[in-house]
């Protein structure tokens, strides 16, 4: 696309062209009805969509699904579209109802807060991680944002795509996905995951490229996926549900430095001593 | 929150406090019936709600809204909490039905498509920004993002949350807003500009601390803004909807460069001519 570069230090403007991430809607249609429509990068569709349904706990295992097709259709330029995909579900699965999950967590008391959240994620999701026996060396985790952006270099010059990847707690990369929503890069990660080698995923670790909210951690836990390594905060629900969920998770994950924000025990480490300062 | 930091350059650990964007459910309800239920960091509960239901066209004008009241409770430690907004709309205003609003923009044909998802906002919103008279001058866009940072800056040292503000054409700050959600941000932004001073918001630049989405672009549509600020990149389908709508649309705005990848002709700058490069 054409887009015009100022530059007041020279005090200059051109017209050139630039590329930009690609963001389109997709219609998830099941047994042909129409389901939710969200935004995303082109690719990895059917992933994206298994990731989010089991995440969203509307189906209990990547097996529930028999097939999946892309409607395929022109825009108006007579170019063909691949944005809307069409799941059938195994014989005997329940078509999933968005109906009244709108209000997930809340009670028809006048009383929705974290906590009340989180133990309705506890209950949909029936997965303690707290015994996960999983252990990730701090030089490994420290190295992971880094691995990341290497994998994702290779795909992206338009500096508009989020990134998730899930690692193996030795360093090894087993799948890495971008799109403009990170909650989309994380779906299709733990969608492949779910497909590739089965739920839940102990000895794995999910980093992210960003920040970590309540609804990433949500979907980590739904997966069993023990440790969260990301590049930047983390909002206090993430760390409440992480806690509660028995994930280790880390933040600002910028090496020299680290933070561990909940369950340390599972990382490994050469330092001294914990000193409690404050 | 405690937190353990590891310092790999010197070999340590070390237990402390630190602090943390703060994230919780907010229930929305209409005439005591729960409608949505979202992520966001407290306060300007109202103008987010206002914010939303205006870009969302569930709403049609600030003052559809006749009274807002919190519910207050207590959580499990005994502290209030603000997390149910309860409104009361004025007399002969239709409660918002979300019912069949999932699937906006999608036809009954296998075609959804990124054009006929802004032809579906354009016929919703029912305005075109294009005659908009309101000039920019390229040295005021350029401070813009460093003006939020500034008033940003005050408000939180956690890391963790994005901002949006509104902005005069000459540079001066309307109002700043943060949230754990970008969206919120831009919601209760421009749910404060509806109250304080009407839509449509000529004159005026929303300046965003992170990327453009397709929702960002939508929202600003809706609010009538004629003129778009952010820090980095935006996606095509957020340039593609700038385009139809009027916008004028700046990403990577870091002087001293920046992008306009739509309508540059309401920025006035001072350089000598524009070059067409490749």
């Amino acid at each position: 696309m054409p887009v015009t570069r100022f530059d007041l230090g020279r005090g200059t403007s051109a017209r050139r062209p630039d590329a930009l991430a690609v963001e389109e809607p997709l219609e998830l249609r099941v047994g042909g009805s129409s389901l939710v429509t969200t935004m995303r990068t082109p690719g990895h569709d059917v992933d994206l969509a298994l990731g989010w349904l089991l995440a969203e706990g509307l189906l209990a295992a990547a097996d529930d699904v028999a097939g999946a097709m892309h409607c395929t259709d022109t825009d108006e330029t007579g170019a063909l579209t691949f944005n809307v995909l069409d799941l059938t579900l195994r014989a005997g699965v329940p078509v999933p109802d968005l109906a009244g999950r709108r209000t997930f967590g809340v009670t028809s008391s006048c009383g929705v807060c974290g906590t009340a959240t989180v133990d309705a994620v506890r209950e949909r999701v029936g997965r303690d991680l707290t015994g996960d026996a999983t252990r990730v060396d701090v030089e490994v985790l420290a190295s992971l944002p880094d691995r990341l952006r290497e994998e994702q270099a290779v795909f992206t010059r338009t500096g508009g795509l989020h990134a998730a990847g899930l690692f193996t707690a030795d360093g090894e990369a087993l799948v890495v996905r971008e799109d403009v929503g990170r909650h989309n890069a994380t779906d299709k990660v733990l969608g492949w995951a779910a497909r590739e080698r089965g739920l839940p995923l102990p000895g794995t670790v999910l980093v992210l490229s960003g920040r970590v909210s309540f609804e990433l951690v949500q979907k980590a836990w739904a997966a069993g996926v023990p440790v969260i390594a990301a590049v930047s905060a983390p909002s206090s629900l993430a760390v409440q549900t992480a806690q509660d969920a028995g994930i280790t998770l880390a933040g600002f994950v910028r090496p020299p430095t680290l933070n561990v924000y909940t369950h340390p025990d599972r990382i490994d480490s050469a330092s001294s001593s914990a000193t409690s300062v404050g």
